[in-house]
């Protein structure tokens, strides 16, 4: 059995504003950080540690990352930064406050950008997109460790995670889309030598993701 | 070990036309029920016969997919279907002769819609499109019975293998471009517990997957 814990950055600046960040490089509030150092003190109560942890090339997951192995494993672990784990590329939303957006683009229009499987905004990804980078991740550099009963982390972002989890919980595409992650709530997955799931517990009591 | 074989369907009446076949689901040709046929014996001499076969929807690969089980399984076998497998969606290409529509779209943008990542040709699917709904099928239905020993058959089409082999030997982007698939021409993989793969074989000599 291995473990694979699964968690959003902090909140961000670009969150606090209420935008669509994207690949803009903000980065952590306060707040992000006090719940970032907060996700790593659950999951070292657990008794959790990690041999391999994976960022987006973005700061916000690099120093959510950090704050949590600096709780799990005493600063011994340095995150590993993929690209192919970077928010999604908003477009032309990107840095746009949503309720703008909204107001600018119209909230219907707005609503199949952000959650159909196959329309990006102008400009952007649509979520089949982010699918297509994330999964080559996750077979190439998530499975291998996990099939030798090592312990993965990974900090991603909402998009991100969505496609994550599409792999690891063979979801549906209807599924994959409904899933939200809020802030540095981390997903803890106990995982069998067939990858199958043999637990998944969010850590943060009454966060369903 | 596990054993994971990939094969295209033997050659079509759309191969045989030279037309982008695409989702039509044209029959097999008397060679392409040969050379299915071939594939099947030569499996058949290296002892390999599976737990489980895939094909696509389409009746091509079913056949294909039918005349190997035939020679390894002696008919005991019957493929699942999956449409994920199906061959890529060439929108407005779809039946044309592959040098009638160079003529009518130029040979360069033709290249383009075949070969790019993510330039899918009018009202088509890309590549990229293509990997985002094959992937989540490998996770899903082809790792698990590997991963707990089995035999595993694949039938699919050119473009779904691709998608296919960009998984299973974790290619990179241009790799998987690259990628060309004979028709009934088998790939043999003997696959680790953690997927990696211990050997490659083409199965017909002489044959670069």
């Amino acid at each position: 059995m291995s473990t694979l814990v699964i968690v959003r950055h902090g909140q961000s600046e670009g969150n606090a504003r209420g935008e669509f960040t994207g690949t803009s490089d903000v980065p952590l509030t306060q707040e992000g950080w006090s719940e970032s150092r907060r996700a790593g003190s659950l999951l070292a109560n657990l008794g959790i540690s990690f041999d391999i942890a994976f960022s987006s090339a973005l700061l916000r997951t690099v120093d959510t990352c950090r704050a949590i192995l600096n709780e799990t494993n005493g600063d011994l672990l340095e995150p590993i930064r993929r690209t192919e784990l970077n928010e999604r590329d908003y477009g032309q939303l990107t840095g746009i406050n949503k309720n703008v957006a909204r107001e600018r683009w119209g909230q219907d229009v707005v609503q199949v950008w952000r959650r159909s499987y196959s329309t990006p905004p102008p400009g952007g990804e649509s979520i089949r997109d982010i699918s297509a980078r994330v999964l080559p991740f996750l077979i190439s550099e998530v499975f291998p460790p996990l099939l030798r009963g090592k312990s993965v982390l990974v900090v991603a972002h909402g998009n991100t995670i969505r496609s994550l989890k599409q792999g690891i919980e063979r979801l549906t595409i209807q599924d994959t889309l409904a899933i939200e992650s809020p802030t540095a709530a981390p997903t803890v997955y106990r995982i069998a030598s067939d990858l199958s799931i043999i637990e998944k517990t969010n850590v943060l009591v009454g966060t369903v993701c």
